[in-house]
């Protein structure tokens, strides 16, 4: 039986990240990586390799890092374990001392009727599989996604750019809810539009119809779409399997039961990522948001913390900072939204800001950025932002990221420097950051 | 005579965003900005009306603002002062309860045999004195800049797209040498050379040729350069006329004496932005950077707390934050440099970082993303961050600056949550604030 004194389960970013923090923080150590996959993606790049992207080997996860940090990757499937051991599908057997799970997430599969019909398509981090999906959708001129999240905005804005005709269903009331407020969502549904997708809120699929394979949906209000093949973006849940087979003590909706430093009920096993139970960090109430923004910290901070608490954690829970790009416009969001601050009974001031992100405007590549704030309106600290612009959103949303982690409060910020250029950034005068923060503060400074 | 409750003197982005704090904080006041040029321009912009801008009108700093806030704006000279009350050159005098100097500041003139020929210029921030010499330059062909700071360099692209032959000279080693570590110096040395520009560093001049008119410059080791213009970039000084005739208390090289809310020698008299003496952040040393992130944090600060404290400021000193564009590639830079914590005595660690602002690389768009920096040893916080890459570095730079303000330790950043998109940002996997820090991690580590 081979022994390591540290393994780590599943070779996505968290995984990776845990196994390069591992090295770092414990050089002598034995240290390998199991993966099912032979090759792993870039989950937040899948998307792209419906449109941007020539071909799905232009997303890879480069094994490189493993290889440099002197990890052994181990590619096969986890079928048991017993006491500090893992049994592989070759019935290899590996002893460890230190275990890490990052098993990630699987697609949601929502109980309607027809669902497990060909031409159903589910977004998995699965090489082959995407590969047959993409090959198959060739072919496909009507689609049907279900589903207005991420994934579903993402992937219908690079099939369109294949010609596809798209329709996105979604049962809310604006695209992307879980993640930002109406307005917000409001604008990708304009963006969407223009580019001739067609989007239906307040709208439930009954039904998905067709003998074998799929060829439409079934609406609540009897209506009926054609559709040569319907991609189902529904969410995704924690992988938990390998988990179970661990006995480590599991909650099927939120994930792998961890505290606060990523320990699960078993002594020297931890988890991270998706598969592990998260908190939100203004109410500690779990949440089921899956981000690489909380896996990366999570990785970074079990690798240096295998043996002991060496790095103390600075902000608990996931404070939810992502950002995405819908046509040529960047959306960004970090901490709450107006619609979560209500729903959590918080008392709040918003602030808003609209200004472009260069000065003068005239100069080449001004994108207008339109910010919104959510503050404390006692506690004075920033709880949450909203930001749509520009590429520049994209290292603009860590700013607040970094804000929120710190509570920085109104005033802090006010009193805050930041750098400008007139062909980088806005104008220092109506910086965004400061400007949305004194709207704010004249809201509740009157 | 005319009475303000609080008069603004200088047109600046320090003194209209203290007129704008002012007047959010004080609704009910009467409030005057007193500005001498008739149109005001964006300073960081002037550069670019060499090239980029059409005209120099496209770089107009607007009014706006002012009417939108109720701000009398008073176009006038100030030419003396006696009590509270401001003599105006039309002869009006203008008493007041509460007044902010904002005065800016002007080129400083070395002592060079010939500066003061025809055709040897300044970068003024006077739209009058920029159009004659825009005009004038259409003649040029070759043209010596004498000083590679950021105005010579940003001004030197911009002429460039425009055909001229531009020579660059420069007493120090490398190019920007007051604001980043020579490796940075040494890339925008490349940049410019690949543009046909000649740099010439450990440079001095030591005459400016020609009977009335500049025809070129010769060296200290009396090599000629002819030259049909010569712009003299020598930096700024505080301008200190109009403090003077107020009677408070100046520093002829670092600017008007405050404390640390901005408070001069004389009661209800404040001073803002590259007029007013700034404090290092890390040494507590005067310091002669002028800035537009300190010079906003001034005007916003004074703007609130002119009757009262009410913004406690939050960071003492100026953190030095800025960013600039040369050629394609965008540079930033906040709190220390190596070069400076080495001549301040700073025990630290350098973390280094190089990446793609994309993942996967392959998306458009990527630029290559080169991060330095500088740990306290032993205290951990972050001293200072350079960054060289695409676009997006104008508000990656902002996210460093955040950070140094709060003091974050390099733990800190490690466990902490970053957002991340294929088409916007780095990898998490090699996001380069988290990783640049881990290097500095292992650097003391091990």
């Amino acid at each position: 039986m081979k022994h390591y004194d540290i393994v780590i389960i599943g070779g996505g970013p968290a995984g990776l990240t845990a196994a390069i923090s591992a090295r770092n923080t414990h050089p002598d150590k034995k240290i390998a990586l199991i993966r099912k996959e032979k090759i792993a993606l870039i989950p937040c790049g899948i998307p792209y390799v419906f449109g941007t992207l020539e071909k799905i080997e232009d997303d890879i996860l480069p094994d490189a890092p493993l290889e440099k940090n002197n990890v052994d990757l181990i590619i096969d499937e986890v079928i048991g374990s017993k006491d500090n051991t893992v049994i592989l599908k070759s019935r290899e057997e590996i002893s460890f001392d230190k275990c890490v799970l990052a098993t990630g997430s699987k697609p949601s599969v929502p109980s309607i009727p027809g669902i497990d019909k060909d031409r159903v398509w589910f977004v998995k981090k699965d090489i082959e599989y995407l590969k047959y999906m993409k090959e198959s959708l060739n072919d496909a001129e009507k689609i049907v996604v279900i589903g207005g999240g991420f994934i579903g905005v993402e992937l219908s804005d690079e099939l369109s750019k294949k010609g596809k005709k798209i329709t996105i269903i979604e049962m809310q009331d604006s695209l992307l809810p879980a993640a930002m407020d109406k307005e917000f969502g409001d604008m990708v549904i304009d963006i969407m539009r223009e580019k001739g997708i067609k989007v239906l809120c307040n709208t439930r699929v009954k039904e998905i119809t067709g003998v074998k394979s799929a060829d439409g949906v079934i609406l609540e209000n009897n209506d009926h779409l054609e559709a040569d093949a319907v991609i189902v973006c529904a969410g995704y849940k924690p992988n938990l399997d390998i988990a179970k087979m661990f006995n480590v003590e599991v909650d099927d909706k939120f994930g792998i039961k961890v505290d606060e430093y990523l320990r699960t009920s078993r002594d020297g096993i931890f988890a991270v990522g998706d598969c592990a139970r998260k908190r939100c960090c203004f109410t500690g109430d779990y949440t089921e948001i899956m981000l690489a923004s909380t896996a990366m910290a999570h990785g970074r901070l079990v690798g240096s913390n295998l043996y002991d608490i060496k790095v103390v954690k600075g902000f608990p829970g996931t404070c939810g900072t992502f950002s995405t790009k819908i046509g040529n416009t960047a959306f960004g969001v970090a901490g709450l939204t107006e619609k979560q601050a209500q729903k959590i009974g918080v008392n709040y001031v918003v602030g808003y800001n609209e200004t472009v992100d260069r000065h003068p405007g005239k100069l080449p590549g001004a994108s207008k950025v339109y910010t919104k704030l959510i503050y404390s309106r006692y506690s004075h600290i920033l709880l949450g932002a909203q930001v749509r612009g520009g590429d520049s959103v994209g290292e603009m949303i860590n700013i607040y990221s970094v804000i929120i982690q710190n509570k920085m409060t109104d005033m802090e910020i006010d009193s805050m420097q930041i750098g400008t250029h007139p062909l980088l950034t806005s104008s220092p005068i109506v910086y965004p950051v400061i400007n949305a923060t004194v709207d704010a503060i004249l809201k509740w400074y009157r």
